[in-house]
């Protein structure tokens, strides 16, 4: 006797065991037991199954939750003036030596208390759990101090605690200098302060920095990374956003989970990328945001077998967005991604860039029965709509949530 | 003594009355009575004043409920398939000369039953509403016959007394050649079959027409537009979309509620439009989905006085956009709008663009009490946010919704 029996649908399951590239199976079935899937399949083959209930679906479509891998959820006001100065034609590195951009948010952030974080972090979470997310990465890296980063990774642990979706920590150690402070002493700190207090605490399982002109050089990083590994913490790296700094080829020498912007990439630091299994995390509300014109390398990812994610990047400077599908939708205008590839991004492969790959992201025996159940015609509509505002049912950990 | 009083908010009327474009006034009270606006002032002017219900809005920011003003919202299927075929390359026109476009979506709305459209538009109508819109315009265009379009109308109409919303209907009796017809003889139908009946049965308001090198010329809009105001309907036009055919004059010449898209506009067309007093509907949806890169002229617009409003207009080709909230946004990041444009654009510029700005679109003495309560610290951010779920609270007619 199984907890729930989830019938009449369709199930796109991410996984080998279906029709194409999101392993369909039609007319299928889904049984949960103590918040884990025990088994996916056509409805005919789970006849003989019982469950203490039975939900009929009414031929929705059920995709694994979405996970949205790469988000900055944790801030202080908003940089809602930004948008005039850009629409005056001042470019994002301008904005950033003007003293505007991350070092107006690291402001905001440390002049709010725990609670004003908590509650405006709250808001924007159940936009996106709204919108069909059951698991969240949130990065800190605005408090620029150990104090301070610590507070964000908590209030992110705090929001997880009371919600139901699932919060991956990761501590964005080499984000933005804070102001007026030796930066050898920065990187010093990140490394010798920052990363063994968060590894301690057991508040993030991955390590991040933002490798670029206006963030941190690639030397930086790799003390950053010889040190998260020494702590035996993953690392990805913001990489090749604005320009080509050789980021790819860096965080795939270090086996990152991911490499995330991606733009500027060359060959070299996709077939890097592929060789250590790096995963490629698309983020087009950045590239929208700030309406760039030079598009990720699609086909060279592809060509080479990279791992495609998708994410919001949800912050307040260069990606304000709230909505997963919407990053679905933009991935597939903005980038080319086919409906099959987005889905993947916000599912498997999103999975893939936690390092949870085990845990969630498909549809499939043992997995945590997170999900969500679309009322489509076709699941290539998750592409097509712009703005749809979300699944009609979000199941974390087998119960409706 | 009146029914009730929004209190502690912040109002942006959209009258002269206040600060700046948008006329603010902070710390505002809001009286209502009988589903009107009766007064809009500061709190302490309206301290003397006593309602059955006193509502305090804990410093939330209020402005006119939203309007949009250009939709296609009734309509069968979808169009997720042409996704596919954009992204390999193919231009809006050749998927229209291909049998795709328009006429896909003819066959799939009159092969679906009154109950199937009025169910998935009713899915469609409530994304609208929950991100603000407490006003919405509806065209037909997907019928192509007398019969079918009055249907699509009736289906809009019956949306609009099920749902706590306002429904405008507009007939779009120019949108597409139905397969197989003369040409002259369907112009003729639209004109001396379609437009009397949609009068007679008082199901639209205005009349629209696509005046495109794929849609009609100028000659035939100019008959249908001359039979339009014999007929006391107002008229609007889909208008220098993909191409100039002079539409903005001649819509200008015929006193037009509105031209709309308006990427190709020139000068001329502009002067004529500012003139005539005829809004410029901004439909960004469209411009994102089908990724074009000529903008609408927004300094010639702003230079001449054109009233602009932004619509979703949300169709199943070319901008399957569910969200007034993401229209805003897009205003602002496509085609650079300021946040107090976008927020004028889907408020009395829209209400302009229906012939209803004395009705809606401010908040103002005689009014109807539509609005909409917003947890935000600035109205920047209905610009800024990417994807913004939706207000905290609609008040439709004084009744919250
Ligand atoms: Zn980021
Ligand atoms: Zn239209």
């Amino acid at each position: 006797m199984w907890d729930r029996l989830l019938t009449d649908c369709h199930v796109a399951t991410l996984e080998p065991v279906g029709d194409g590239p999101l392993g369909i199976i039609t007319n299928a079935a889904i049984g949960i037991q103590d918040g884990r899937i025990v088994r996916v399949g056509r409805r005919a083959e789970l006849a003989g199954y019982r469950a203490q209930e039975v939900v009929p679906l009414g031929g929705a479509w059920v995709t694994p939750g979405l996970i949205d891998c790469h988000t900055h959820l944790v801030f202080g006001g908003t940089r809602a003036d930004e948008h005039a100065m850009r629409r005056a034609g001042a470019s994002y590195e301008e904005i950033a030596r003007a003293g505007g951009g991350i070092a107006s948010t690291v402001e905001r952030t440390r002049a709010s208390s725990a609670t004003e974080l908590l509650e405006s972090a709250r808001r924007r979470l159940r936009a996106l759990m709204a919108g069909g997310c059951t698991t969240v990465e949130v990065k800190s890296g605005y408090g620029l101090d150990t104090r301070a980063e610590l507070r964000l990774l908590n209030v992110a642990k705090a929001l997880g605690s009371s919600e139901p979706v699932r919060i991956v920590g990761t501590l964005l150690a080499l984000h933005a200098m804070p102001r007026g402070k030796d930066r050898t002493a920065f990187v010093d700190e990140a490394i010798d302060e920052m990363l063994p207090a968060v590894a301690k605490a057991g508040l993030a399982t991955s390590v991040d920095a933002f490798c670029e002109g206006i963030g941190f050089l690639p030397h930086e990083v790799e003390r950053l990374f010889d040190a998260a590994q020494n702590h035996g913490l993953e690392v990805r790296l913001h990489a090749e956003q604005l320009s080509n700094r050789g980021g790819a080829k860096l965080a795939a020498r270090y086996h990152a989970l991911s490499c995330d912007h991606l733009e500027h990439v060359d060959e070299d630091g996709i077939a890097a990328m592929a060789e250590a299994g790096t995963v490629a995390v698309l983020l087009p509300g950045a590239f929208y945001a700030l309406q760039e014109t030079r598009k990720p390398p699609i086909d060279l990812l592809r060509a080479y077998g990279v791992p495609i994610a998708v994410a919001t990047d949800c912050n307040p400077g260069t990606s304000p967005l709230l909505s997963p599908t919407l990053a679905m939708n933009m991935a597939c205008t903005l980038f080319g991604l086919s409906p099959e590839e987005a889905i993947a991004g916000m599912t498997i492969n999103a999975a893939r860039a936690l390092g949870l790959e085990r845990q969630i992201g498909s549809l499939a025996p043992g997995k945590d029965a997170d999900l969500c159940v679309w009322r489509v015609e076709s699941l290539a509509e998750l592409g097509y709509w712009i703005g749809l505002p979300g699944p009609e049912r979000r199941v974390v950990g087998g119960l409706d949530a």
